[in-house]
């Protein structure tokens, strides 16, 4: 079968003839894929910023974001057959640690990251595990939803944790409404009647906000944290989402906060410096999140088939992969770039 | 009566002769002193290091941390009767905003604080409201549960917050074993199962610490992050509540955290300085800690009159102030100094 | 002043001249009615089935869903001022409680209810506290509103606990689409992504109820219990919501609850008779619903701001109170007859 | 090896030769067993009172309480070895389905009873999976804490879902302090600051409470619910946890239960009838309790490792399953009759 691999850093990616996977235990589950979403990690990945910590072996199959149809299984699944079309949880987990026994597949300690530190996606066939698959309703398909597996997972992630502790009178601040941003809003309108308050530095994105969800846009012109307090009687948001965290995002995002709210942080690149005073006295919540369970792609998959989350996909060949790499890299992909093989 | 005052800045305090506060609202108490806490706090205000953000004027009577006898009370008072033993949330509130309404007293958003903003307890009476006193068990003496009604009641906020989501399977390493950690460590022995480690400089507050609840002893001389690690398999506590806030505790408790843990910040002075993808891939929450609600001061009571918190205390008549106040500053108070009208 | 009153059991109601009613206190509020709900409870007020529990002394006026505008205040009273326009809590609580200290009102000890046990809102201006009155939006009308104040509070408390529960994946059951049920319906369209499916033996019920935010809508004929197994799996709905609560209700909502699932009683009649071995075996909930909170009102306001809970009223004049009764008897009443002084 | 079998209803057990359990799949466990618990449910199986419930065919091996060393296991398990001191979960469950993944085990869609519905622990070996074995601490003993595996683990499931609404200030009641009840009132000692008062027919296993955790005990004497009034003011308890379930708990349960308070059923027999009026106009909630999860027996297991969970046994040689069977039947065994191969 065709797979696109990283067979060097610091040079583009190649497009290789590779052995299909095969079944070998009882949990195997073998995805014809469907789609396979070109992320900016993957770009990260090519330059090498992922190679210490992934210790992954070249060459090796690119690709984090995958969705497909069931080719084969191993003699232990049965919550899903051969032809079902699934979207693939992230990573493959071991299902016998405290972090997956309690539902917190993120933290398992066992844990492989096709794509990362194993074969991904870009690729006719990928292999993975039973743990792994969420079936998607029959109105969705495979390309129009992978992206949806880790960006999409992500924002759902912190808008759903959010979520549970807003009520109708608060306000929830989303920092950011690109890619992630952009699937936040749409969870925290089905998720939350907090009122949504958006922040970003393109007015495009911010009038895009706005037809989704968001019930007010603030423009990022310096103003926006006494923008949002004066939104809030001077008091700041009971929720804040950071999107961005980087470029100062942090220290206002923290500024946007009411005493005793959240702050989240999920976009990263900039460190938090803030001083401990300032937490204690206004007892202030400094959230970290990753990307999300198995239930919560279960929980988003049951958004986006009933129309709640929409994305907007710009397709390529799986061939084209270095077109794909290279708009992406020119910021000239609209949504999200993926891969059909 | 008598009132101990704050004349000036860089000064002395001195003792005067002021009127009685009298009932003239409904809501009105009056105690009398039966103990009146000498905390750092009171330093820092002699020192001016309070003066603009309380805005109060001077002179106005010190003293924060108060326990008494109901002396008088304004007609709508119906939950306690002269004569009853109070200890005082250290705030006034109002009983009407949104955090008031929900139990969230310390986020009042018109409190008064008496020995901060207003008059305090370093006197024979004091006014309050009915919102602030809790009556406690006839088995307790005020001066003796005078110093829970601040700094016992920020660590029991803490703690309780912690041991919510503790487990028998979890640790949670308390940093810092003075005057907080004191109660904190009394307090988590109470309320959770978790194992309780605890890190401090001082081998005699550690051998002090095992004495009340502690489990596990860590001197913090350098390799405490490590000693953490080793104690739970290499992956940290699942809480970690900082009473010390300086001198690098701070990262070092984060670095003491497991995946998915909580980071609860009470003591103050230095910044948190932390890449915000440190906080997205292990996915740690750092929690804000105030001073507790009423409620939580009823809780801390309960324990109290069982036997299971219990404070060191010296005893200074309060003509001597001064003494107690040098005796703080100069190192020489075992547990809390309390002046006793 | 005007007022209609309960002079007597097994007879009708009389307008009476009785004073108008004073600030004594300075929590105290006057509010000038603008709406007073007629409610199915006023019926049996009057035949005598709440003298014993209530030991209301006659005469009295009767009324316990109001709105209107603030008319007078007392000394100690800052978040509302004289014109603004209000809608009442139904209790008149006493906030130094511990009930009244957690944000629960409705347990507070020392509560009264006017309308019930003292004077109520069928009347020209009515007594009641600080507490008690939650400032609504400009856009919003007392007479509107009025009837939210108790029958719509109540269904807002049940749907807002079943909802933190609820995920994208679950489906809540509500039986009966009357008066409570289709401000439940509302609620949980607002509150939670989860599948609603109606239960009523009205076919135009369940038709409005679908206009409102119900999914699904099933006719109660015999057949409600196997057509939700159906709907579900055959596992039955992770929260049952039973408006109704007589009739055979309460046997057919548990029936209809999944394992692990959570049965809301909220209407009253019959006996809830249930094996304990069926508890256990599918470890199910039975959660009994009062009215809701200060807070809960707060944020029922909140949605109706916005237009996302609506109720069709049907308008009296004050002095018309007699023919309100009749058609309310009568069930010839759309939505909720309210009175208008 | 040996195994002690039914062979059919309203006969004896029978000690039979049987086929050594072999590894299949790569989950599979085989553990030695150390002891097997001798339950009232087994004797309710030779009754014939779970033939159509658990469609089991004839002959099998009984016993569903089991701990033990492991023996051999699958490819796929990693977390623990040949030689480890275990306990078994009672169910073998799925792995897939949203409870599984959930850490809800109990309510697995597919899940297997040994003992029940397939093979149990009456025997030299018994083959279970990965999912359910929890290594036990180097110092407690497989025949010691066996019975905790399904007794102990239902009382501790119900404890500690109590606990976690306990406060200092709170008091839970626990009706019936025999084999459950007793295991129950050591876990809210340990989980709970809440007062502990156990209400029970039999003095002696009054006195036995008061050794292991419980603050005051109650003969249930017919005057049990007013006595209980008494001692919380006349408001009953926030939480009452029923380990009786017969003979008219229930309904005293449920009048021993504070407004806003739980009463938990985990014993059974009688029918719940209460008027809906009384759990709505009191705001209580009826919350049915099965076995724990896989995690519960975990914390179960580390609590027991600290000596916080002790357990009386009366150990018998398996060929002499016979004795413990009768002995059981005719009230001759203390605490749980344990049966060693």
């Amino acid at each position: 079968m065709r797979a696109v691999q990283v067979v060097g850093y610091d040079q583009g990616l190649k497009m290789a003839e590779v052995p299909m996977p095969e079944i070998t235990g009882p949990l195997d589950v073998i995805v014809r894929i469907g789609g396979a979403g070109v992320c900016r990690t993957d770009l990260h990945i090519l330059e090498g910023q992922w190679a210490e910590k992934s210790q992954v072996k070249l060459p090796y199959t690119i690709g984090h974001e995958n969705a497909g149809w069931v080719h084969a299984v191993g003699s232990a699944v049965t919550h899903v057959r051969v032809g079902d079309k699934v979207i693939l949880h992230p990573l493959v987990t071991c299902g016998l640690c405290r972090a997956c026994r309690s539902g917190d597949d993120v933290h398992c300690e066992n844990n492989k990251f096709p794509g990362i530190d194993t074969n991904g996606g870009y690729a006719d066939y990928l292999l993975t595990s039973a743990r792994s698959v969420v079936k998607i309703d029959d109105s969705l398909e495979p390309a129009d939803v992978a992206a949806l597996a880790d960006a999409g997972l992500t924002a759902y992630h912190a808008a759903a944790k959010a979520a549970r502790r807003l009520t109708p009178r608060d306000t929830c601040v989303v920092i950011g409404a690109g890619g992630l941003g952009h699937i936040g809003i749409q969870v925290l309108k089905a998720l939350t009647p907090a009122r949504i308050v958006v922040v970003d530095r393109n007015p495009e994105a911010l009038e895009l906000a706005k037809t989704i969800g968001a019930d007010i846009g603030v423009p990022a012109d310096g103003s926006q944290v006494q923008q949002v307090l004066d939104l809030t009687g001077g008091n700041g948001a009971e929720a804040v989402i950071d999107f961005v965290g980087e470029g100062g995002a942090t220290s206002e995002g923290i500024a946007m906060t009411r005493q005793g709210g959240d702050y989240y942080v999920v976009g990263y690149g900039e460190n938090i410096n803030v001083p401990t005073i300032d937490l204690v006295s206004a007892e202030i919540n400094i959230i970290g999140n990753l990307v999300g369970s198995y239930n919560d792609l279960q929980d988003l998959m049951a958004l986006t088939a009933r129309g709640a989350v929409t994305l907007h996909t710009q397709k390529y060949p799986l061939e084209n992969f270095q077109q794909a790499i290279s708009d992406l890299d020119a910021g000239k992909v609209r949504g999200r770039a993926i891969l059909i093989p």
